[in-house]
């Protein structure tokens, strides 16, 4: 079972209520500097300030009654968990997000403000997983992957669908990975609908995890990355890489030094907040390792939540 | 004499093909934080990040051609000398800008980036003046000052005609007030057409000579202020202060925490960046020393040209 443009179409319609349509972006500055035509999808002003809403909406809004009541949960203390307590608010079910104690106050702060239940573990994948289990025993509530599900990958396509209705005529559409969650629902929704169409997906150096396994044909997880981008430490999950190795022409890694300076070009002269993950993109056109040159190249900016104390060029 | 109305629109009409033609932002969550409905006029996204690209615009283009030939002169070393070089090169003219050489390099960097000129002298305003009559003496260039002239002015103004365009039915409209080139082309549009709108300016409690001239009746500079809000240094014009003693209602002062506080904020939670100046209208709402719940607030923010390895909160 994978996902198909159906489902991206009905994603589409069913959190069309609670999202916002995003405004694509040009900036002829940065058409200059990057040697293309860049039409930026600003995600960074999607509602929690990320795409992963898209996702997380679909899927809350997607359970049965009975099923919904119970509540939603997630392990995650990143945008996954805010946009999670937020859907559920927005259906008025309960969200359980399993976090490490050792996650930043900002970010806890920012789940609670949207109404989510947070319990604490110790900062390790197996007690993440062991918490989250006892959550759902003790209450029945669902599990919502951040990105192995099928109708979290269709919330997160209908990004791509909305860019493509405003830009019919792209040649090309560049997103971050991480655990490729919005890759693989972008390249369903692209090649879908425009056969022609290139996706590629832009990952940093040091969590490449996706270009490993696409060049072993295997997944290859990664161990302790570390990047300034800090929403691509995860790695590929058994739902996104056939989709991504069935639809996605390449990944390309991109330096830390490019990923800053696309970063800090874009607050500078864009004027606009994005975060490191969704400047790799940017980076990528940047470094040039890929020949773009001319071309109409579409660019989901993933998310702009950043810690304003903790900047990557200080 | 005086600017009017029609002077106004004679602007918008002349700078059109030059200008970007700003969005208008509103955001939930800061409606909820200060209690009224916002409608945020983006000059931060304006060419070279200001709104003074407006004024010196429409200076540049209003100059007779045997005078233009000659070329443009300013001392700042703020968003107008930036502004006065790209208006200048888009006439075809030379722009010469004095400079103290104790100017951070990104100041120079993007002056000399739009094609200006620069004179560097001692950071005193007597140097600047000197410096600035011995390039006109060798030149012939025009001074174009900053907010004390009327073409300038008049410039100004045309941010507030296109926010009444989208947004007619404003109650107040607020400004950060510096030299009072902004606040003042502003209450000219704002009074002119909609005789009933309120117009408040907006200064920092450390740079309060326009709220202190208010009082008194008469101009009475600062001496050596002090703020983040460096945009705001400069004192109230013998252009500006009439036309702000007759149409705006008050100068409501703001503190530096309360301008610190709304830049992050506004950072943080509508993902754009502004400079600390174009805060300051913010920080009024923020702090509600004056009772504007519940109404419709027009805010032009001002710009958003700032030093990302500098910032207030840290």
């Amino acid at each position: 079972m994978t996902v198909t443009l159906s489902d991206i179409l009905e994603a589409a319609e069913r959190i069309r209520p609670y999202i916002h349509r995003t405004p694509v972006w040009t900036s002829a500055s940065l058409n200059q500097r990057v040697g293309a035509q860049v039409f930026l999808k600003c995600e960074n002003f999607q509602k929690v300030g990320a795409f992963k809403f898209r996702g997380a909406t679909n899927a809350v809004f997607s359970l049965p009654e009975a099923q919904a009541a119970r509540g939603v949960v997630a392990h995650s203390s990143g945008n996954h968990a805010q946009a999670l307590a937020l859907a559920a608010r927005l259906r008025g079910i309960p969200a359980y997000i399993v976090m490490p104690h050792t996650a930043p106050q900002v970010k806890k702060d920012a789940v609670q403000g949207y109404g989510g239940q947070i319990t604490f573990c110790a900062p390790t994948l197996e007690a993440r997983e062991q918490t989250q289990n006892e959550v759902i025993a003790r209450t029945g509530a669902v599990e919502i992957h951040p990105y192995n599900n099928e109708k979290v990958i269709a919330g997160q396509g209908t990004a791509a669908l909305e860019l493509l209705e405003d830009v019919p005529d792209l040649d090309v559409i560049l997103t971050p990975v991480g655990g490729g969650g919005l890759l693989s629902g972008t390249a369903i929704a692209a090649t879908e609908t425009r056969p022609r169409l290139r996706v590629l997906g832009a990952e940093p150096e040091q969590a490449d995890d996706a270009y490993r396994s696409m060049q072993a044909g295997q997944i290859l997880p990664s161990h302790n990355p570390k990047t300034v981008a800090d929403g691509l430490l995860t790695s590929l999950g058994t739902l996104t890489f056939p989709i991504i190795r069935q639809r996605v022409e390449q990944i390309v890694t991109v330096s830390e030094a490019a990923i800053i300076q696309a970063m800090r070009f874009t607050w500078e002269r864009l004027k606009i907040i994005i975060e490191p993950s969704a400047a790799v993109p940017l980076g990528l056109l940047l470094e040039r390792k890929v020949n773009l040159s001319g071309l109409r190249v579409g660019v989901i900016l993933s998310g702009g939540n950043v810690d304003l104390s903790k900047l990557p060029w200080q």
